[in-house]
């Protein structure tokens, strides 16, 4: 029996069929003339675009055409505060990060600290206020420049982004938001207003510096729905489109298809000891391997159901000629499951190892990343 | 024909029906054994209570309880901008300030200077946010303690706001909202958020004040069904209901029944010079006299559907014997509509006179009444 998929901003679950959302949202597909063009001006491709965990775009080419008219855009992505931090929400920072290194462009970083209390009945707004503070720890252990980067937080800075989310929601009917979202008579007030805080920050910075800047939203591709959103209205309030590069999700360790999740089991947190990272792997990362040692070696593994050989693709070996060795040799059985989980447990300790001595510093630079206004 | 009326937050039409208002909302007609009771702590009675004109109510005796507890409740009204303020607008505002003054309370006064944005398609926000200081003027002349009073503004203020209206949105349904205000899928997304920034306000100064403050709300009857539904959200939060005393509407010149609206004609304005309110009181204040002078000497007028005799018993005449004197002379036809339009002239002149030099005056007071974070 088929499981049904949903892919939506606050539910994906399922087996996701990538290339069914690219027609359904009517996503455009990342191609090797686009890569070509981000080349140009990157020098080097990210592994996470290389590979294909950006897979899909709005408008890429039309912030390239701007970007080389000398119209610089700004990067926005955010995090919305619930549970902990797990490797899956990096991938887009990590990303986000490399467009703002390669471009020297600005990162408007969100923080919604309404959206999962407004869509979640066990959450209370000071949970997800105090869980913030640590997931921005794990954001700025990542690198961002603090010159070039603004956190923006719903709560705190609604005098600055309730009046423009009005402006947004006053060109939104409950009928949009429905067919959106499959919103219905049941759903709360709170979050039938919230897409038009989400679409803030993709023009927030024209409000700011009082001219029209492009805007460029690496994001997981479960987000869509509100940018589509957002897409339609923002041109009528006399603002860009926003553009955006979107993602695929890190599998979780139960097996390749879904979404890491912090609601659920089986997610590897940033705050993860080596140990409790060796003991996931080892007990729950689902294997491509045969099921015995004899049979692995005679007829080999698969490295695209393996959930090691896919953490290691998306993320841990940028590499890709190791890479390359890996998938080749447990695909012929020459590697066992248990010795491809010994190499991702290393890297992703090594990982988390630096990642964490990065997030306790980050405590001193917090301030420095909030938004003030001048 | 019998026209039909309506009376919602944002529109009144035909002749509204007060004593099925009462029915209708449920609330409290104002009573001899209350005016009593208020008369206890006040000393004497405001004209706007003991003509009727604060007519009905919600929990006023348990208001009272508490004051006579010690546990102080303090003040909440507002004023959404859009269009100029005309007299009407002032009748709460004036009781509002009669009862800062008696019971030496704090009054929080709301500008939702996104509600009329939201709720017509003509306005933009900018507009209503410069109309909204020319208001401020308006309230500040009226006299408010400027130590005991608070203005917030939704937009301003919405980093104390907007996490607080999350908290009252996330208990109020679509469903709930089309059936307080008559919204259908076409609303849009903005006004069906609105209530709960409206309801802010109510609980806010207990937030900042770190201690649950009863609540006493001066207002309009069509603001009810807006409170209605704050006061079922409020105890689900951990606060008091808020306690509400409600007014009619002073009518417009071309009628009693109805209300004095700025969208429409035959207002006056706080602005408006002698002559104007001259020429708009001879030209437009429905008369309750009769065809000719002879008729009205020999049959007497009808001060009850005399717009000029309602504004002194409303507003302009607050010595009940000389209301009376006026009343009688009236009705015997021993008065003429031209002089009973004389004396209303007169005394609309002599308020706005000494309203508009207090109105220049206001402006360098505005930013002690403008609330700010301590």
């Amino acid at each position: 029996m088929a499981e049904r998929t949903t892919v939506t901003p606050w539910e994906v679950s399922g087996e996701i069929d990538y290339n069914r959302l690219v027609k359904e949202f009517g996503i455009g597909r990342i191609d090797q003339e686009l890569l070509n063009r981000i080349k140009k001006h990157t020098k080097e491709i990210h592994p996470m675009l290389s590979r294909g965990i950006f897979f899909a775009h709005r408008d890429m080419n039309w912030i390239l055409d701007q970007y080389e008219k000398g119209n610089e855009f700004f990067l926005y992505t955010g995090r919305a505060p619930s549970g902990k931090v797990h490797l899956g929400h990096l991938i887009p920072w990590i990303f986000t990060k490399w467009l703002q290194d390669k471009f020297g462009v600005e990162l408007w970083f969100q923080f919604p600290d309404e959206e999962k209390f407004l869509f979640n009945n066990q959450l209370n707004l000071e949970d997800t206020q105090k869980q913030m503070y640590e997931d921005m720890l794990d954001v700025i252990a990542l690198g961002f420049d603090d010159k070039k980067t603004h956190f923006i937080i719903d709560t705190k800075h609604a005098d600055l982004m309730y009046g423009p989310a009005c402006k947004v929601a006053k060109k939104i009917t409950f009928s949009m938001v429905k067919s959106s979202f499959g919103f219905n008579e049941s759903t709360n007030t709170g979050a039938i207003f919230y897409t038009a805080m989400q679409a803030v920050p993709a023009f927030l910075p024209s409000i700011i510096k009082k001219r029209n800047i492009p805007c460029l939203i690496p994001h997981a591709v479960d987000q869509d729905p509100h940018f589509r959103l957002t897409r339609d209205i923002l041109p009528k309030l006399g603002y860009y489109k926003p553009a955006s590069i979107q993602c695929s999700f890190l599998p979780p360790l139960s097996g390749v298809g879904g979404k890491m999740s912090s609601s659920k089991e089986h997610s590897i947190y940033t705050t993860d000891s080596p140990k409790e990272v060796e003991r996931k792997i080892k007990k729950y990362a689902f294997s491509g391997g045969r099921d015995t040692i004899k049979e692995h070696k005679e007829k080999g593994g698969n490295p695209d159901k393996d959930v090691s050989f896919q953490y290691l693709k998306m993320f841990f070996e940028p590499n890709d000629k190791k890479l390359a060795e890996i998938e080749d040799k447990y695909r012929k059985g020459e590697m066992l499951t248990s010795e491809l989980k010994e190499i991702v447990i290393k890297k992703i300790n090594s990982f988390l190892k630096q990642h964490q001595k990065k997030r306790k510093e980050a405590k001193k630079k917090l301030q420095k990343f909030i938004y003030k206004e001048k």
